[in-house]
């Protein structure tokens, strides 16, 4: 502890001119009342900004550690938001090296620019050691193209290798999601010599927990896990304990099915291999969990007809969600222009009284045609279907259409002929009136089923993402497709 | 190699009587093949059914555990589901115990039920045996009665009672989620110690990636990971290495939250303590992910209208689509009688025309509220938004609703007056009419942005569930007040 508070004071001196320094007064105080509030729930993480503020700018630069010390680093990251701009470079190099590198990866890339900016080149190369590649990749990759070759000028040669390859993948791949930063063992190793190594190398690797077994040429020849390494005894050869059938991800693999290849399996780690399945990385669960985030969000906007955007709701400005919302607003009013211009079509030479249940055709429809969307584009997106099992969708769809336009159907029936005729007494509503209201309704309801469930196939078929297709898009169609059913229905049922 | 077969069979001989066992000829050329091809990619996981129906019914007990040996359990289950029934409880036997055991994690209940039924005392206990406490507290949540009874009698003593502690918590918190199968280690082991610890209790913990150090009082202290054990040198006593700042969840906590923590901080297990914050139990990642990919199909489900299941759309009757469908679409179709009756009084009032206009109102008005509630729904279930925060978030819709109402106003009244009065020459349409539907719909757009956002609030503030609280009910309560709005203008702009 006062070894390290002694590194501190060196350390900081340099960067400036401080008198204040290691008060270790409450310093041990503090280590006194570790065992009392070590636990953090989720209250305590909460820090006083301001209080933390007085400190940095009072430069009581031990408090400032001591009380950012046991945060997590993202919670750290979020901290630096929301500091004052004047005080984050001084903040970020309050902090001690190693936990100022995990907090920089938790912030956003505008944050990150801004302290990089700051650096020295010496700064920044002594963070950029205390990452782990598949991070650094990650900034870069956000970075514009100054900013990019500061940082590879200022990382080690071999670094500067391993991120040239992570940086030439695409984006959405397990390529780019991998790291690799991973324990490499070979089948001749005993166990003992595999926790050697493994003691030797662990420090700059992302898990030590799954370490892969390679041939002399790279190839995963198979996987030993920590726990088989700590059960089994020291002479045995790894080529013993490993595992054999290993599932591996192909570097160019869609980013979105290596998540859920996690998901389905439970790994914490999944080896990535290159075309002659030699390994060259790992993606790890942390990442993988990220990956499932981020498209579970970006369904759920382009769902609701929203361009998907990385920053959050409370972060993102007016004008940016204006942007993100317009264009589908736009496109789905202009689309929407359809139904009035059937309505148009039909308005004069049917009984006016017919129109009353436009709105309930419609949203029914669209709701019942967004029920089967979202259904459908979930079990594509989970892998459960392909474009190819389509027929025995709409078979499915078709059975549940024909029971639920029943059931509604029956329902509309009785509903208009007992409130609308009987007790409104509304004279226009006649039994005809009755019918083709419920006649509409029912196959409404089966042809949005039939139409809910074939768009998002057919996105998928023609390689366009499903979940576009969604409830909107899907309203407008079924919204047109219903009207032009109830005007010929009713033209049919009063004989026109 | 040949020791397991000699186990094989005579297990096996105690199953069935059968003549056909351990022809090791095609075991041991497989066995040479192995290095060609350990790697199962997605395709190689898939088995030829038949091929396997045939060597269980031929007894090629050997054949067949070669066969699956390879398969990760979950893969193993979905043969299951599909292998003919006569066959499961066969092909079940033949399985080696352990696997077997994780596969009849992954089986729905009803497989698990068939196949306990089948099971004698001594079969039960001895897979029991083999599953982790948390995997049976799940299988035996599902299970009437008579049946937990049996497992529970059928379990050693220890686990009895842990089981019964499992049982008692509410199955959306995280007790319910934890097992209580970790590694416990005191402050004052020697890292050599914990390893030999370790390497005793390894086998029926959960997992060893994370050990919990506690006091005399079962108290949480601080956690040791095996990477800092194996990176330590023997004498160092886990007090000197442990990380002391321990990040918890409390037994009564929700499980959605706590699966929130482990997509925040990239945790890969989790401390659960009793209100005496003595360690109770551990959550690990996978188990968290099962939640978070739960809570987001049911969040998809209720945005939809749909009552949410746990059974695959492949896989679920058409009826039991159907009621989980039809209860919204009723509940919606009523609702959206509303909007028939406005339409009743006004209709006969205004202008013909108008009622051309009325679709594309209320599929905009719909959209735009959608795009808030969806963002609104998941903004809160992230934890990004509070209900107290409803006046930033009015605010800040209130805003994106005007810049999106002027903007689609001023299209829609170019539109009207462009294509509608000038292109199509229809005489009915006037400036009146254009000046109508435009500010109708600009202001359909803020209203609908401001209800988009106070309907879920509402709801999450009086503990409902904000997502049912999605696009499908308010589009109906749009609906209707888009109407009124767009009649009221209309009156007004026509001075009626």
């Amino acid at each position: 502890m006062n070894e390290n508070e002694r590194d501190l004071n060196e350390e900081l001196e340099e960067l400036f001119i401080s008198d204040e320094l290691g008060d270790n007064a409450d310093t041990e105080t503090e280590a006194d009342g570790l065992e009392e509030e070590i636990m953090i729930s989720a209250e305590e993480r909460e820090i006083d900004l301001d209080a933390l503020t007085e400190l940095i700018a009072a430069r009581k630069y031990v408090d400032v550690r001591e009380m950012l010390e046991p945060l997590p680093p993202i919670d750290i990251a979020e901290l630096f938001c929301e500091l004052d701009a004047r005080y984050r470079a001084m903040l970020f190099r309050i902090l001690p090296k190693e936990q100022a590198a995990d907090v920089f990866v938790e912030m956003d890339s505008d944050l990150q620019r801004a302290l990089i900016d700051g650096f020295s080149d010496s700064e920044l190369s002594g963070y950029l050691e205390e990452l782990y590649l598949d991070d650094t990749a990650d900034i870069i990759e956000e970075m514009p193209a100054a900013v990019v070759k500061r940082i590879i000028r200022n990382s080690t040669p071999e670094n500067r290798v391993a991120l040239n390859r992570l940086l030439k993948f695409d984006s959405n791949t397990a390529g780019a999601l991998m790291t690799t930063e991973y324990v490499r063992l070979s089948p001749e190793m005993t166990v003992g010599e595999a926790l050697k190594h493994i003691k030797r190398v662990a420090i700059d690797k992302e898990t030590i927990y799954t370490c892969y077994v390679t041939d002399k040429k790279r190839h995963l020849v198979g996987i030993v896990t920590a726990r088989s390494l700590l059960i089994s005894d020291s002479e045995t050869p790894l080529s013993e304990i490993m595992e054999e059938n290993v599932i591996f991800a192909k570097t160019g693999d869609d980013k979105e099915e290596v998540a859920l290849l996690f998901d389905r399996y439970g790994f914490i780690a999944l080896p990535v291999v290159d075309s002659e399945t030699r390994l060259v990385g790992i993606v790890t669960v942390d990442d993988a969990i990220d990956v499932m985030r981020e498209e579970t969000e970006e369904d759920f906007a382009k769902m609701a007809g929203i361009t998907p955007s990385d920053s959050t709701y409370i972060r993102s400005s007016v004008f940016s969600i204006f942007k993100s919302r317009i264009p589908w607003l736009l496109l789905l009013m202009v689309s929407a222009t359809f139904s009035s211009t059937i309505l148009g079509r039909f308005e004069a030479l049917l009984p006016a009284v017919l129109l009353l249940f436009v709105p309930m055709l419609m949203d029914t429809g669209g709701n019942s045609g967004g029920q089967t969307s979202v259904t459908v584009i979930r079990a594509l997106s989970l892998g459960e279907i392909e474009p190819r099992d389509v027929l025995t969708i709409l078979w499915k769809e078709l059975r549940v259409g024909l029971l639920s336009g029943a059931a509604l159907g029956a329902v509309a029936f009785l509903k208009v002929l007992l409130v609308d005729y009987l007790l409104m007494q509304n004279p226009e509503v006649t039994l005809f009136v009755a019918l083709a209201v419920a006649l509409s309704l029912a196959l409404t309801i089966v042809i949005s089923k039939i139409i809910g469930a074939c768009l998002p196939l057919l996105a998928r078929r023609i390689g366009f993402d499903p979940a576009v297709m969604a409830s909107p898009f899907i309203t407008t169609v079924v919204d047109a497709a219903s009207l032009l059913l109830y005007f010929v229905i009713a033209a049919y049922v009063f004989g026109l």
